[in-house]
């Protein structure tokens, strides 16, 4: 399929394989590699690592776009992942980039964000992989200023290779001119939550319906989080793992009554 | 709606309203408090952290079920947990309880689960929450055996509370017979992946497609781990948060190019 000697570099998002992230995304990787494109027909945003297991999946190949090929999948982000790895590419890719999304991962958008799930995915796989994402929701942004830092970002990664079972979560400030972006910085993530609403409306058979909408609420300020630095004007750049044990609690539950720690239960050998 | 001297705890799942488990999730929490079933219509296993946000959502209340009330949601288990909050419930509740899931939330599954979305979702919003599952994907099975296990961990969660921004999650070994259950273990979330393979078959216009399917590959042994305790037939319980970040990972990116961090560039007062 591909020059075997080059770094194989597969891109993926959550808003579609026709947004126009994809495509800047996929035309500043193959600046390092034989790129291919496997994302989602539609777009997915919200679908947070949902994964298929109810409904079978297909993928098409579409007609090649330039330097890369590229097949659209019927399902979810991690979907495209999973099916990438198992079904289309003949090797592991080197580098899994995805994005660049539309509206903010930081914070706890994290967690909601289907382009990081497919960062997450390829992390789990073992592939060094890199969420993108812009805090401007109009498509028609200009992503050209963006390009060196997506540039700094894919040649560390190639050259200094990611920590074990970590992934980058990468959002870009909208910054107007975008040309003022200071640089980029290395962040973790902040605390904060949405203030969701629902808006009620009726339909045409006098039956209520609910759109979900909410206002995001930051907690931290702290200066060295995603958003303080998102807000200053600079690029976040946070190391996210999937870990999800709250390491530093664990001594909060030495009060509660009825449950065994391993430390206090090495003595009695036999039920190891 | 209820006596507000008694905590009002919401019940929710992954499996559907119509889950067996989330009846005896309802039954033993109805001894500590009034209880509210908030859950999807449909079973939403492997939803992960979805939300629905570009279809309206719809709820209607169900008749009552003996001491408590239910309303099913056409939405993701965590578009349940805010419509709950936002529009079903007329206070915060105070405990928040998800499942009983049928399947594995332990190790990386937590990634996938909607049950463990639903608590992180109540973890968000400030309220104690915990995730249930139990390694039997038998939907007959015999919860019973489970009780003490669940009450033991609701009593310490309404006396003792959760650190903030944390939920619990709970696993249930298989074992038979299952009143062999050794007791529960506070236990780290265990590394480990899922290697899928994509059945593929052809429809009857001879076009393929293709089932999602996996093994899961167990990398972490660690004796303190959720896998070790569920294969010795404990109860797993993971304290799990919705901070992401890889921070034991930050020095690995001192030697990254173009890079800036908090640290180094605090000498310049004016860029914050």
């Amino acid at each position: 399929m591909f020059d075997s000697s080059k770094p194989l570099i597969l891109i993926t998002n959550d808003d579609g394989i026709n947004a126009p992230g994809i495509r800047f995304l996929a035309d500043v990787a193959s600046g390092y590699g034989d790129v291919v494109i496997i994302a989602p027909l539609e777009g997915m945003s919200g679908m947070g690592h949902a994964i298929t297991i109810k409904t079978p999946l297909r993928y098409k190949e579409l007609s090649h776009n330039g330097n890369f090929l590229q097949f659209a999948v019927d399902g979810t982000p991690v979907d495209c992942v999973k099916i990438a790895l198992r079904k289309i590419l003949k090797r592991k890719p080197d580098l899994l980039l995805s994005g660049v999304n539309h509206g903010s991962n930081a914070s706890v958008n994290v967690i909601y964000s289907g382009t990081m799930a497919a960062a997450f995915e390829g992390a789990m796989a073992g592939i060094p992989s890199v969420g993108f994402s812009l805090l401007d929701y109009d498509h028609g942004a200009d992503l050209e200023p963006l390009k060196p830092f997506v540039e700094t970002i894919i040649e560390n990664t190639i050259q200094k290779g990611l920590p074990d079972n970590v992934c980058l979560n990468v959002n870009f400030p909208s910054v107007k001119p975008p040309d003022e972006i200071k640089g980029i910085r290395l962040c973790r993530q902040a605390l904060g939550f949405w203030q969701e609403d629902f808006e009620e409306r009726l339909d045409p058979h006098a039956q209520p319906y609910f759109w979900l909408r909410g206002d995001f609420v930051r907690v931290d300020h702290g200066e060295d989080t995603d958003l303080a630095a998102l807000e200053k004007g600079w690029v976040s750049m946070v190391p996210v793992h999937f870990d999800f044990t709250a390491h530093n609690t664990m001594k909060d539950f030495q009060n509660w009554d009825n449950i065994s720690e391993l430390k206090t239960t090495t003595t009695d050998e036999e039920t190891f």
